[in-house]
C-alpha cells in the first residue's frame, strides 16, 4: 500500500527548484521493535526503549525517539527525492518540532514545499534550497515539522 | 581514555538549571563500520555509504549522516547529562548545523550552556530547558551545534 503516489518528476538540480513548489512522497512504516531499537542505540529514555514504563510516562506509552522519526524523514527523502547527482550537502537544519508522538505501527509520509532557491554568489555550479518538510503519519496528522537546508548542484546544461 | 570527566554533580530536576552553566561530557567513538550502517539504515547517498564514491564527493572521503551525529549527541545526552526521573519530553531542537565532517576513528564529545531556564507558568511541576551545544572531536573542533528544548519536572520538594 502506498500512502502517497510516488513523484512523477524528481527534482535533479537547482534548476529544477522554484518556491511555492509542493511535493509529496514516503510510506514508512514505524514497528515496536524499529523504535525500541533505534532507542536503544541512541535514546535509552524509558519511554522509547521499555514499553511497561512507556505507559507510566507522560506519553502514556511507547513512543519513538524524535531522532527516529528524523532519521526516517531522511530515509524517505534519499529513497524518494534527493537526487545523488544533484545534491552535495546540507549545512543543516532549522526548528525542528515533534508535534505529535510516533507510535508503533504508525506509517509515516511526507509533504515538503520548496521555501527559497537561490543560487550561490560565490560559486555559480550551484545552490541553496530551503525545504519545508512536515511529516504525517496514517490519520494525516503531522508528528513532525522543519526546514532543511540543501546545496544542490546546478544541471551540467544550465545558462540559467 | 575519557576526553572529558564525567559531571561531578549530574543536574537533576529543574531547579538544578540556571542560565550560563557550562558542562562537558561524553566521548564516543566513531568507527567506518558504524558510519555505514547508520547510512544504509536510513541516509543512503553515497558518501555516507561508499567508502570509494566518497572520494568523488566534495568530502573528498567518508563522513557520518548529520543524523548519525545528532544521534551520537543523543545518546551523549542521556548517558552523562539528562536524568530519567528529571526529564519529561523534548518539543523539539532549533538551528542544527554540521559545521565540519565527522569521519571514520574520531571521537566526539559535548559542551553544553544553559541558555535558558524558565518556569511553566501553566504548570507549576515542570519548566523548559534551553541548552546551547556543541560537539567536538578529539582536535577541539565543533562539528555540530544546535540548541535543544527540553521539559524538566521541577525537583519533588521544590517550593521555589
Amino acid at each position: 500500500m502506498n500512502l502517497i503516489q510516488p513523484i512523477d518528476e524528481q527534482p535533479h538540480f537547482f534548476d529544477d527548484f522554484a518556491k511555492g513548489h509542493v511535493y509529496r512522497f514516503g510510506d514508512e512504516p514505524v514497528t515496536e521493535d524499529a523504535i525500541i531499537a533505534f532507542g536503544r542505540s541512541f535514546d535509552m529514555l524509558p519511554f522509547h526503549v521499555d514499553a511497561e514504563a512507556a505507559k507510566r510516562s507522560v506519553f502514556g506509552g511507547l513512543v519513538a525517539s524524535g531522532w527516529h522519526t528524523s532519521a526516517l524523514m531522511m530515509r524517505m527523502l534519499v529513497r524518494h527525492f534527493l537526487s545523488p547527482e544533484g545534491v552535495l550537502a546540507s549545512p543543516g537544519i532549522d526548528t525542528i518540532r515533534w508535534t505529535a508522538s510516533v507510535r508503533p505501527d504508525d506509517r509515516l509520509s511526507m509533504k515538503l514545499t520548496i521555501a527559497k532557491a537561490e543560487k550561490s554568489a560565490s560559486k555559480p555550479d550551484r545552490g541553496r534550497v530551503l525545504f519545508d518538510i512536515e511529516i504525517l503519519n496514517q490519520d494525516q496528522a503531522i508528528v513532525m515539522t522543519a526546514t532543511a537546508i540543501t546545496i544542490y548542484r546546478t544541471a551540467p546544461s544550465s545558462g540559467r
